[in-house]
């Protein structure tokens, strides 16, 4: 494991380190800041996974989210969004392929070699990060868009890893919009039924565990209507009686400067539920 | 003048404006923060101008500024760092021509057609903004690297013009260094004379003004010592006996997440001096 980056930020350290994934069978880069307080002790870690198109740099560059992590004591580890580099297949557009892993385990060929994102941040990339970081074993997740999308399947896939979960305009049901459809026919077949494993909205009938959704929506997104659907989130869970807590917030577009205005928020409330 | 980006933040609006320029001879981008305080009345304006490569698009998205901004009442304007398009000379490297206007206005061919900096962000841009959005008269400015340097040379150089001034990583004294003097060997000719009244180390000798000067500069910034020298300014300004306050921050670089982790003391200190 390679260290590639490294930022004074907020009186702590923002890094990027590159590593080969024997998970994904490709190097891969991932962004971690060191809040001031991993100088003296364990820290709890947040995972925050990126949109479509994304790399490790987005969030760590535009989101102004280490300000919080420094006042909080949070450690914050961003990954890329699919496997890269040669050999790795790509899709047609911006929606599948390089950028797109969709935070799931592919079962199609060219896919099923490469593309097992759910398993990188599951358990590869943990084990590496508290093998190097100084980590508590307490841990969120939240993400944007695709990324909101994979923590909210993520956490409810996995009851018990992690204590706090939110999202900033998550694809809430991949399922029933284009952007998943196309990209779960790629990934795993025709069969509408193999997709339910992989769909916020289906996983949260039978979710193990109850912890909140902190949920974060823009009414003036580009993408509310087609793509993300939020209101099917909230029907889901008030069918499951699952926890949500979803907010629109007037005005607000699909933007980083979205998720900037309200990252202290989610910050708040992940450290709440990972320090307390 | 058309809007061409428009983006919700912080409770404020991040636009992004395109109008052709008499002063440049092209069209020209610059970014406007509206804070929520704009809609209720006039704001002062706090000018920002970037350094080399950048253009109005990376204070806006990387320096997490709007939030200090709209805790504050401040409007923030970042221009463009050159004139841009088709017949506008570029130079050879990123540090002459195109992203490197340096913030004077050039008096040698082929460069002084379309590079007058100085009198695109003293008077063109500044009289553009008053007309079009809640304006009061108090100005401050600041910027970083080549953006330091502009803020500094164009507080000294008119003197009243600016009620505050601030600097992350400046180029103090361009006469001195390899950056400096590329450009204005460039832009002015061979006549080190014709220098001075574009260099802070020597404006500082003869100000009509005496607003304190905020520097911050890291001290692991790769340019330190070949480009910056932060030093010199200290010196000049103890010789004339103009207030500057220098702060070396430790372990920092001359990145965005510099910026980022001191910002909002520099907004703090411009909203004292423009709403005091």
């Amino acid at each position: 494991m390679q260290k590639i980056e490294s930022h004074a930020s907020f009186g702590g350290t923002q890094e990027v380190w590159q590593h080969a994934s024997s998970t994904l069978g490709c190097d891969m880069k991932f962004a971690v800041y060191l809040p001031p307080q991993a100088a003296d002790g364990p820290c709890p870690v947040l995972y925050w996974l990126s949109g479509l198109t994304c790399t490790e740099q987005n969030f760590i560059t535009k989101a102004g989210a280490q300000q919080h992590a420094a006042e909080h004591g949070l450690i914050l580890v961003a990954p890329d969004t699919s496997p890269r580099g040669e050999g790795v297949p790509d899709g047609d557009g911006y929606d599948l392929g390089l950028g797109a892993g969709f935070y799931l385990n592919a079962t199609r060929a060219p896919w099923d070699t490469h593309y097992r994102m759910h398993d990188y941040v599951v358990d590869e990339l943990p084990a590496l990060v508290d093998a190097h970081f100084p980590t508590t074993t307490a841990r969120g997740i939240s993400g944007h868009s695709m990324g909101g999308h994979g923590a909210l399947v993520l956490a409810l896939r996995n009851p018990g890893r992690y204590r706090s979960v939110s999202a900033f305009s998550p694809i809430v049901a991949p399922s029933r919009v284009p952007w998943g459809e196309k990209a779960f026919t790629a990934y795993l077949g025709d069969d509408r039924d193999a997709w339910k494993a992989w769909d916020a909205c289906e996983l949260v009938r039978d979710a193990g565990q109850r912890v909140e959704l902190l949920v974060d929506q823009g009414d003036a997104d580009e993408f509310l209507e087609e793509q993300l659907r939020p209101e099917l989130l909230r029907e889901a869970c008030g069918v499951a009686g699952h926890s949500v807590q979803l907010r629109m917030q007037p005005g607000y577009d699909h933007s980083y400067y979205f998720i900037a205005s309200f990252i202290g928020d989610h910050l708040a409330h992940h450290a709440r539920a990972l320090k307390g």
